[in-house]
């Protein structure tokens, strides 16, 4: 199987350094599981041809297409729009566009990215915008939550929408045939949080092919309490980076208070096998990648922030995402859902 | 020093048990540090006294108010206005209008406490609606976040009122000269988060009394980069309950990784006063307890599913703002530094 993906060599804190060592890393891996995959790399060719030399083996699978212009993190992603044509995501998106990559990854400016990718790549039919949806570790395995900061308009009809792209991703990645849906709210009771969410719960109940539960709160993220997690992009981002934080904090916290005594210091030396994986059980890393959904071609959001092992998964899960024509088929999905319904009304 | 509550006894998932059991607690920490407690109960009488029953030394200390109406978390706060002119949580609410309590403490309803108290305790000048504020542990020790759930409305003086409130409270309680205010936003970049928060965070720019630190992202909240954070009652509830959510998540995952291994057990054994000392420190009951702030009177609110322990520390809570001379005055910084303004104007 073959595979060719666009990266934007130039999306992240530490780009390009961390496309090219992430590209690398993922090349391995897609290697050992017999998956061809070439890149097409959109940036800086000087920087670009400087990292790639610690990195031969990887050399002969890039194309790289140079381009002076790239959008920071403090572009107007409306400004991005009509200027700058030639700006490393724009590249790496029409690329995508033109059939010549199968898709995109960008760890770049989340508002940029998904304005551009919802003018080039065009959203579903029934679908007004893109949303940014990823997988969320809870205790009885995963789950799917969107949005995750790709739009922050509230309407019954964007919560709709939402619930319909987490239940047909969920139904191919997670292997359930009806997800629970539960929408985030800041109580379970049902005359809580306002009246847009309690017409979009309405909207939501009237619905026979979703499987809604209701209303969930915060702490029943993590719990595991429904498979699909709706809310709008404004909410679903700050829990989001609110739950790494917090990982952050008890994992500083923990290894303070070990540290602290001579009993800690021994149970950590005793028990390090045990600590460290599952250190890397919690590792935010293994999530990175979040699918925006909704549009017609496929579009991975990386983490800004993230480093090389990062950037790696989040071009794995484009792998995956391409190489798995069940995953591959969930915009077909979407969209004959959601056409036949307005064809039905 | 002579302190006298009013507790709604029938307010919590496990009320009225909490409340008697938590009142206990509370009076005996509170006789320690010589100050000298007295409860007023609102509720059921007959249920109330068979509680009290296994508590022989709080009974001298509780005044009973029966009450056959109390409010439900299913009730409409709206309709809690008009009818219910009885209900526990309202009469507690008048005992402390009425002077006859300092502090009302209630674990109950939130939409209707709230929208109780402002009818009742009335809110302070210059103030629309109160908010729900609470300590939210830090990598750098204590920040103040607000509002929590008592106001989903967004506006720009809406967010200025709240970092006022914060402010003040923040120089009383964490005794920070200038405490640093963030507002919560999907990214740090001025240019995201939409208009309203753009609107929001050019006010606050332009108020040289306050020290305005600009946005922060969800994942800066415990890791201490500012005194204060300001957020709408939305986004501040699911923050919070999605970090509470994360410590209840991690705590099991890594009890399950411990016990899975004989080096694990091992550890565990070796490690565990340190552990238990650890588990004190993040137990979310210690924080339990946030100010309605914004009243002219006290109000506290306890957390509807906390059990005896979280409400002794709500009522501690209380009892430490009535007896601290500078907090009790928090409102009366907020209200003169309010007024001031607006007569500048």
């Amino acid at each position: 199987m073959q595979v060719t993906l666009a990266l934007d060599a130039m999306g992240g804190d530490e780009a390009p350094r961390i496309v090219v060592e992430g590209a690398d890393i993922a090349l391995t891996a897609s290697q050992q599981r017999g998956i061809s995959v070439r890149y097409q790399f959109f940036g800086d060719e000087s920087r670009i041809e400087r990292l790639l030399e610690a990195h031969p083996n990887l050399r002969g699978y890039v194309d790289l297409i140079h381009t002076d212009e790239h959008i920071t993190d403090f572009s107007n992603p409306h400004l991005v729009l009509r200027r700058l044509p030639r700006s490393s995501m724009r590249l790496a998106i029409e690329s995508v566009e033109q059939g010549e990559a199968q898709a995109v990854i960008s760890a770049g400016n989340t508002g940029a990215y998904m304005a551009l990718s919802k003018m080039i790549l065009k959203t579903l039919a029934g679908i007004d915008r893109p949303a940014i949806a990823g997988p969320t570790p809870t205790l009885k395995g995963l789950s799917i939550m969107l949005d995750l900061g790709a739009n922050i308009d509230r309407s019954p009809s964007t919560y709709f929408q939402l619930a319909v792209m987490g239940h047909f991703l969920a139904q191919r990645v997670l292997k359930i045939e009806q997800p629970s849906i539960g929408l985030l709210n800041i109580g379970s009771e049902e005359a809580k949080g306002g009246t847009l969410i309690q017409e979009a719960a309405d909207f939501l109940r009237q619905e026979p092919a979703l499987n809604f539960h209701g209303f969930i709160e915060g702490n029943d993220i993590h719990a595991g309490k429904v498979d699909v997690i709706v809310t709008d992009g404004f909410s679903g981002n700050i829990s989001l980076k609110t739950g790494e934080g917090m990982v952050k904090f008890l994992a500083q916290v923990a290894q303070e208070a070990i540290q602290s005594t001579w009993r800690g210091k021994l149970a950590y030396l005793i028990a390090k096998p045990t600590l460290l994986s599952l250190k890397k059980r919690l590792d935010p890393r293994h999530y990175n990648g979040a699918t925006l959904l909704g549009l017609k071609k496929i579009a991975i959001k990386s983490h800004g922030g993230t480093d090389s092992l990062g950037f790696s998964m989040a071009i794995q899960r484009a792998i995956d995402i391409v190489a798995d024509k069940h995953v591959h088929s969930v915009g077909q999905d979407i969209e004959d859902f959601l056409v036949n319904k307005n064809i039905e009304e």
